[in-house]
């Protein structure tokens, strides 16, 4: 799918609609069909509207159907490139594609027990989650009843389709499935933003290596040009941001201790929200720091 | 050398004297025998500058054997065990006696060239060093000139000599080479001292690896009930503190995110001043903390 | 009442025991003789509960003669001088001997309304409270009832006891009748505590004018001498600390704007446990500061 | 003078354009009738920089006469309303239509030594001064030479003219002659931004008695709905802001102390730099606060 426009959307054929958006949810193009009548849309939030009342009013087959239309997380669909282009996209955001052989292993193990107690896939919206996340969702979902989960799996295909839809369609609105993780350095000895700070945020996680996310270097504001984590949702997890703020007192000519007290400043921290703002700014001196979740 | 008291030392014979205080300079009794005339000695102070100006005083030759005494750092005869007691404990305590092999290769490299450029091995009081910072030393100094380094291969030899006066007598008075590494946890959610926080202290590597130094939980004070290193000095070094704060405020009952925004703290710093107070406190609530170089 | 060791009242015989005793309770001696074949007492602390003890299983004629034995809270006895030595130095310590005329009054009538309505005199512990927490105090036990009201007087009247007894006989143990409140400076601009800070401490009232309580300068570590307050009760009020941090920076020859950002630096704080330790302190560069109620 | 466009002032006749720009400099029409012949201008600051030079290249008799042409501050001209409206407003903003006695009386004293010794008024800008500000600034002004004050006191006419321009034409442009001070409340117990926090700022006087400048309530992102001073200079002088914490917390049904730790949270500091933006925010809890100065 290649974006296209609302307008373009509700100006278009019943076929031409159908096929913009039939992938929209996962390889069930009657959803898409079922809504092309409603049109027009005045917003992108109506068609998300309509089209997930399509799945909530179709009877219990389609709906047991969609469920399984879905691939196997990091399934051998998956390794096999067996899998639609958006699945391959959302599973590779979380990792899924660099999992090691244990990992793999596990996550098997979790597919065949998930399915076999609840007659379909594992369903998740990957782009909300870390690698570990997922992992956790895995295991409390999987001890969960039918009831539960199948309402479980129908939210979570309703996070995917707002995410497709955002990824899509260009409209006047956006729906909210945006977070934004951003910093600033506030230097308190000088009483002025801090200029020229190097910046990494890396994802951590429970098995020990880290992934350098990004790397940034604060701008006379104080601030990265860019959100650290912007345009998509967070995925829940944990973080670290490493700040280099040895280097950017020594440049300033300040006598610091040799080696000086602060170095490399780690904020450590999990993001639970994946439509959140998250602001974690560093307010230091060479002898002091302090963090909080601001907005 | 086990221990004995000032007062002792002071009433006893000259052989028993020598004996008794033979290796507080490495393999140079003279310098006890040098001063046993001079007793008594009101406070250690005395009895350790006393000694200072014995080797001061002495002639030249005698200072030059005085420095070629010592062994060289991790070399073969400390792998062999053939040096002192004293010398094994203090290369013990800086991490010397664990090298890996790339590490034992380059100190045996760096001992070589020093021991050409300068004639006398490189000396170093180990007990105010982690492994990084005798390995920064030891290239400082690779590149300083004969003049120099006798200077400062002598102030490291009292420095040495200090602390195993501190280490052997007992006495009314204390010399000042010990340093503290000390924390506390305040909940400024609740407004007390943060009881039952998990604390470890690692210090870091430039090569990666770190190691723990010590663990401790936090008293109803919000303090340990030991300071994390005392009673002797605080080697130069990077170390990073990390607090169970998530862990402490789930006990606490208090709603947090899940993952909690905050789980374990990590404070990182760098210990400058071996006789120094570091005092390294953590401020903290669910959403934010601070630290600062305390007192 | 001059000083008597616990040793001195075990000691003495029965005369002089009441006579030295006789004023812990207003007006009761009985108090002290009930008690007098007790002895000897290991501790203050036994004293005191056995001086309770006598209290509690006298009879109620002999308990009501007790609480109206009290003097008015700045009466007409108060101005007159007429009230023991002990009741008149603890109304003095609460301002109730520097009360305008509006306050006089209002106070009168407080007094004559509580009397008429409970039949004996409001009886607090004044040594634990500000002036203004006294009329916070008076006003919200005056609506209560009179067998709470009771005891609410007889407790007061044990704590009055403490104090005195605290004042008037040394012993080897203390009875937790004591607050303090201290603070320190630390300057995280540079790095360590900071030296030669003026510190005022005033009490602040609802009806506007602050008194200066009392005023220091940091010593070396950040910290004066002395506490603000200690060796007493913490009146139960509303407190401001300044710091003149501003003069503080100028003389480090720190660049500062001018004016300067922070110049005198208002920690405006109540405190509501007169038996409490407050430490509050303050961290403190030329362009930000922060402070929390420590230990 | 009402507000007039750039274009307008382009398109204008010449007459028309003095009248509109004839009290841009103090009763002196002439700076503008120098540049009428220079139009079109393109940029507001291009028109301020042209009339700028027309004063710089004019004889010194114009330049004495235009010194001359200013209104002693708060004179008996003022007093009597017998000044410009520009200047009538400019004193009134920085309170010198309020002055008591005391005050008015060493005003006139200072406003004669000065134009004795210089032969021209005291000319300030006075919207970047507050009332001790602009006290100071003649005292220090006052022990200068001639020729320094001649260039003192043409750069703050022509500091005078950039406001009443930026405040009479409206251009694409902005002159930067504005300042800000802005404020936000984060409340770091609960981990989000305190709505619903009464907000004071008060301007503080050396002679005692504050003046509320503003007061406000901080909305959903912990911030007030406008600038506490914008769109105009920030005046030199000392300030206060003053935070009703202790009712924002017992509304959120938190457990405080009883009076509670913090109340009224007052942050005192002084703004240097009219045109500066000065941020100063509220880090809080119950127990604990921080500020700084941000951007």
């Amino acid at each position: 799918m290649s974006a296209v426009s609302l307008d373009q959307l509700n100006a278009a054929d019943k076929a031409q609609f159908v096929a913009a958006l039939g992938a929209i949810y996962e390889h069930s193009p009657w959803v898409a069909e079922a809504v092309a009548a409603k049109r027009p849309f005045a917003t992108l939030a109506a068609l998300h509207e309509a089209m997930m009342e399509a799945v909530r009013s179709a009877d219990e087959a389609a709906k047991r159907k969609l469920l399984k239309a879905h691939p196997d997380l990091a399934g051998k669909a998956a390794r096999a490139g067996a899998i639609t282009a958006d699945s391959r996209g959302e599973q590779a955001s979380a990792g899924l594609d660099r999992l090691n052989e244990t990992e793999f292993e596990t996550l098997h193990r979790l597919n065949q027990a998930y399915a076999r107690k609840f007659g379909f896939p594992f369903i998740i919206c990957v782009r909300r989650h870390g690698k570990d996340s997922i992992f956790r969702q895995f295991e409390t979902r999987l001890v969960s009843d039918v009831a539960r989960e199948s309402k479980t799996a129908m939210l979570e295909i309703f996070r995917i389709a707002a995410l497709r839809l955002d990824q899509h369609v260009e409209a006047p609105d956006k729906l909210k499935v945006h977070g934004r993780l951003s910093t600033h350095v506030l230097d308190t000895h000088g009483g002025h933003p801090a200029q020229g700070v190097g910046v990494e945020l890396h994802e951590l996680s429970a098995s020990g290596a880290g992934r350098l996310v990004t790397a940034a270097v604060t701008n006379a504001d104080g601030r990265t040009d860019a959100p650290l984590i912007g345009g998509r949702p967070l995925p829940i997890g944990s973080y670290e941001l490493r700040f280099s703020v040895g280097d950017y007192f020594a440049r300033a000519a300040i006598a610091l201790a040799d080696p000086p007290f602060l170095d490399v400043v780690p904020l450590r921290f999990s993001i639970a929200e994946p439509e959140g703002h998250y602001h974690v700014p560093l307010i230091v001196t060479p002898w002091s720091y302090a963090t909080y979740r601001g907005s």
